[in-house]
């Protein structure tokens, strides 16, 4: 099952603080950080969105490092993790990379710390994770996904919230979260 | 409840790939993630651990920015999330600070990948912090907790495990996901 469930970590289209679209740099240790939740969790891909060619370049180079370089030697476990990373230019080019992959278009499920509009529960999307159909989670970086982007998706994901108001996590920790309540063990 | 269990961010006693006990220096993200978590949670205190006085201060600056300086203003959820962070010379400061807090002295929970012995789950220590005793959570940085904290803590908590053997996750997607466990919503 999990092998038809991907994440994609978008750097565009993202918002600043002044809800402007913008195009957000990529954080090396989110690269990192996903692709390890990803391999615990059994997840096959971790897409790293940019429409930027020379970030798109520098990940490249990151993740080679791991996967055939000297940190593949150095932590095999990290090898393990970060070879599932694939660099595409935008959530378009995701959605054929997930339709070729899987043989089936995926439905986009983005998050949100706050959804504009009605969103699905954890339990909703756990059940909706077996119907064979890829999906693929989209994280947004910044200040968030792009209002349009949301309106797109096809599902909006509940956001994570304490016993309060504060909602303010990082995208890693939000990713590792999320992931480990629709696939972790439940006690 | 949950202002009687904080969490401790170790950067000694640590190991290193070897084995061999080491201070490990302190990663900026890491302290900004488990404070926005704490805060999400409902925690009152974040422990940053590292008995390098260069690094006490360099941390004390990190922190000031954000809670009384420019970053304050730029960004207050930053601000609450990071004024409930202090530093402290050592675990043993960590255990007087909370019981001068509390009024009562925590039990240490030490968190691990590949604990050597027996452990708690986490229903177990969800019904332990209903207890009104203070917790302290301790994260482990570098290659983890050093043997002799593990033996002398109260408690060793069950490692997070996905579908398959794979165990490496970052410090701060652990402590994310160990903190949801235990004061998330269940669905």
């Amino acid at each position: 099952m999990t092998n038809k469930l991907s994440i994609a970590l978008a750097h565009h289209p993202v918002q600043n603080k002044n809800g402007d679209i913008i195009t957000s740099a990529v954080t090396n240790l989110d690269v990192h950080d996903l692709a390890r939740v990803a391999r615990t969790y059994g997840l096959d891909a971790v897409y790293v969105v940019t429409p930027l060619e020379d970030q798109m370049r520098l990940i490249g180079r990151l993740v080679a490092h791991w996967v055939t370089g000297h940190g593949a030697v150095y932590n095999p476990k990290r090898r393990e993790a970060l070879e599932r990373v694939q660099i595409v230019e935008s959530l378009a080019a995701v959605r054929e990379a997930v339709t070729r992959r899987c043989g089936a278009a995926p439905k986009m499920v983005a998050t949100a710390a706050h959804p504009p509009g009605a969103v699905i529960d954890y339990a909703e999307l756990r059940h909706l994770l077996t119907d064979g159909t890829p999906y693929v989670l989209v994280f947004g970086t910044a200040w968030g996904l792009s209002p349009s982007f949301m309106q797109t998706a096809d599902h909006v994901l509940a956001p994570i919230q304490g016993p309060g108001p504060y909602n303010h996590l990082s995208v890693r920790a939000a990713a590792a979260i999320i992931l480990d309540r629709l696939l972790g063990e439940r006690d």
